[in-house]
């Protein structure tokens, strides 16, 4: 079943226990929203649905009692995958910035398959057919009639093939999204490094569930969930590889290889006086990544956890 | 779907799985009777199903392996909830003392909003229709004929509408079920403390699982799973509130609070000579409350685990 | 249902999703090969499946984060049962060498149970009826064809009603299965000590997932799972048993009871020349075991946990 077809099938269900989830269900112009954090309140339920529909299915994700004490916070999201490089990239990646009239929105989900058009997707040639398109808009707002249709144009597709799911990043669901994002980083940073990202088989991630932003506040909510993975996130990779490649790239994967690690992202952000471009792109990712290597039995590790940035972060003494 | 509906429905499936979860059913003056403790031996399966019965179906409920080795087991009880208002203060609350005949039981469960009559339901507002009923019974000892005709007649019932699970506290699956009470407890609390519960959105509540007491110790039963909240439980509730109203009640909420804080339960409540009413109201809560406000994007942690008096309580030197 | 029915259900299941968990389901002399290790590539999911698979279905398999930092992975293996006896020493146990032709495996599941002929399901009188049987083989080798006769004709069987899994040591799915093996382990410990493991009614256990051994590697992979367990593994059993009996056996289970305790099994298998028959017996058993006794509300706890030891196993500095 294509990943697409998937994460629609979850939203079919979900649809059915909105009452729980607390999802509005809107039709705009004739596509089908979910909205877990504008009109509809959400819930962690309904931030665990975004996240598998972002994962088109591909991963299981769930809530656990935070291990570490010291991590800021007792409940934390834990990502299992066996299809890292459909589900992380193919899916969750959130590469498509949704722009239209004077609509933004982070696009992630497997939509970003039939659209195309990224530099990791073409790389990596993530792609698929699918009768049916599922996405996550990570935005205040709902989209409008004409972000629809120009969301439903990009994909090749009638607005009516089209379920999306929309929070913004300050709002329970929305977090919950977003902090289950630990594989899928250190999976882009690996891809960034020129490590062959086919050759992980599994993967596994745990970060911290943050305390939510203010509404409206949306730099204090990227904050919040950057430094939840950036400080408080563990992935493990099962990789199939020669163990130079893994040698050469473990020690530059986890966030403290960037310069502008050690500092809440919200502060560095503002810095760079809230211009994304500055940012040193090094930092996203998690802050401890363990590569297992298949082939030859060797293991490496990297990174460590800082929970001072994160009780800094969350605004927790 | 209303809680009892759901519960009816969990029961019915582990009707099915009643060899498996060690479960014997008994027809009772017309009800059906899920005995997890009394002729039955019962399981960890059982004791997970009578919670998630307590709780309407309302609430995720699983085991996990505690994180902080210091509390004095291994194995822990989690709660997760959307619907806390409705699955912990409708459902769990275990407001309903059954007597009849010389019959005594802590009865909980949806039962409670078909009979009402409790303050916290009516204060709540908390009822709903049903055409089947579940609930409930902590003892030592089946309900007798009339104890089911005076259950049902309090919930306006014929007795073939109801379904009731029963488990001692000193039994396996009775000290699973209590031990889920972590996310209620901080409920109940808050409510007593005056804070509108309404604007409570979702609960994550663990605590350890403690060992069982002596057959017949049921002031060791309720000693060791009150301690399992009291000093080991941390629970985090997501409000929607005024900051004001979560900053006067933060500090009030966790057991330590309390004057009879510090020592195992049976300790305290042997020296009130076993008059629950001269125990501290204020002692039922978990040992670290963390206040999550959606509102104000602000954090609030009170309390402190005590390892120390788990492992007296459980008698782990 | 028969555990073995229960296992093949389960087999069923996974082949339908053979190409999400990497099997290659082959077909020879007539019986179903679920491969998950030798041409199939295998997965986290398929080592749960086989987990599952030699369990009868009669215990729940999971990953877990690891709750202590020290133990050299931040994943671990959670096993949860109502029914050890049976799902632990009646499936799981690896006590069927499988030898035909110049083929060997360790074999386990319920299969064995029909096998009979082994002292441990004798003595425990662990035998079912079922038309179909469900095992697992712990191999580098697919099972010839005459390999598949000799295990029909054990079981007095027609080779197609037989599902066998196979994974070598060294795999991701081989090792995820051999890790599920904590209360299993701890199971067949007391029963070699002469307690009566009847009378574990439940039990619990983690342990740390391992890397992956290098292909190839047969006694670096057992080496690291049994480390896992011998080092890492915490379990938890529920006993109903005359508190002498628990007494007189609890500091005897745990690994650390054996003269061999203390370094990494490779270590120790390598100055025995390779020779099983040298190694202590009683080294095979989890680092920490506890045993709550629900006749009497007492609970012993022996042993420790040695993360020195596993990093070392797992080459982690």
């Amino acid at each position: 079943m294509s990943l697409n077809a998937a994460a629609v099938g979850l939203c079919d269900q979900a649809e059915k226990n909105s009452a729980n989830l607390r999802l509005e269900v809107h039709s705009i112009a004739g596509a089908r929203i979910l909205d877990a954090g504008i009109a509809g309140a959400g819930s962690l339920a309904a931030g665990l649905l975004m996240a598998r529909v972002c994962l088109g299915g591909a991963a299981e994700v769930r809530l656990e009692t935070t291990a570490d004490t010291e991590l800021g916070s007792d409940v934390s999201v834990t990502v299992q995958t066996d299809q890292p490089l459909l589900a992380c990239l193919g899916g969750q990646y959130a590469g498509w910035p949704v722009q239209a009239e004077d609509y933004f929105a982070m696009g992630s989900g497997p939509m970003r398959m039939l659209r195309g058009r990224e530099a990791v997707l073409e790389s990596l040639q993530l792609q698929e057919q699918s009768a049916v398109v599922a996405g996550v808009l990570e935005s205040d707002r709902l989209p409008t009639e004409g972000v629809i249709a120009a969301i439903a144009a990009e994909c090749k597709k009638e607005a009516s093939a089209l379920t999306l799911c929309v929070a913004p990043s300050t709002s329970l669901a929305g977090t919950v999204q977003v902090v289950a994002r630990s594989v899928e980083t250190a999976m882009h940073k690996l891809h960034e490094c020129g490590f062959d990202v086919r050759q992980v088989v599994s993967g596994w991630g745990n970060s911290p569930l943050p305390p939510m932003a203010k509404p409206g506040d949306t730099v204090g909510g990227i904050g919040r969930t950057n430094d939840a993975i950036l400080y408080g996130g563990r992935v493990t990779l099962w990789v199939d590889a020669d163990q130079d490649a893994v040698d050469q790239v473990i020690d530059k994967v986890p966030s403290q290889s960037s310069a502008d690690y050690g500092r809440p992202f919200a502060e560095v952000f503002k810095d760079y006086e809230y211009d994304f471009y500055k940012v040193d792109p090094n930092l996203f990712s998690p802050a401890v990544v363990t590569m297992v290597n298949l082939r030859t039995g060797q293991t490496r590790r990297s990174g460590r956890l800082a929970g001072d940035v994160l009780r800094r972060s969350f605004g927790i003494s």
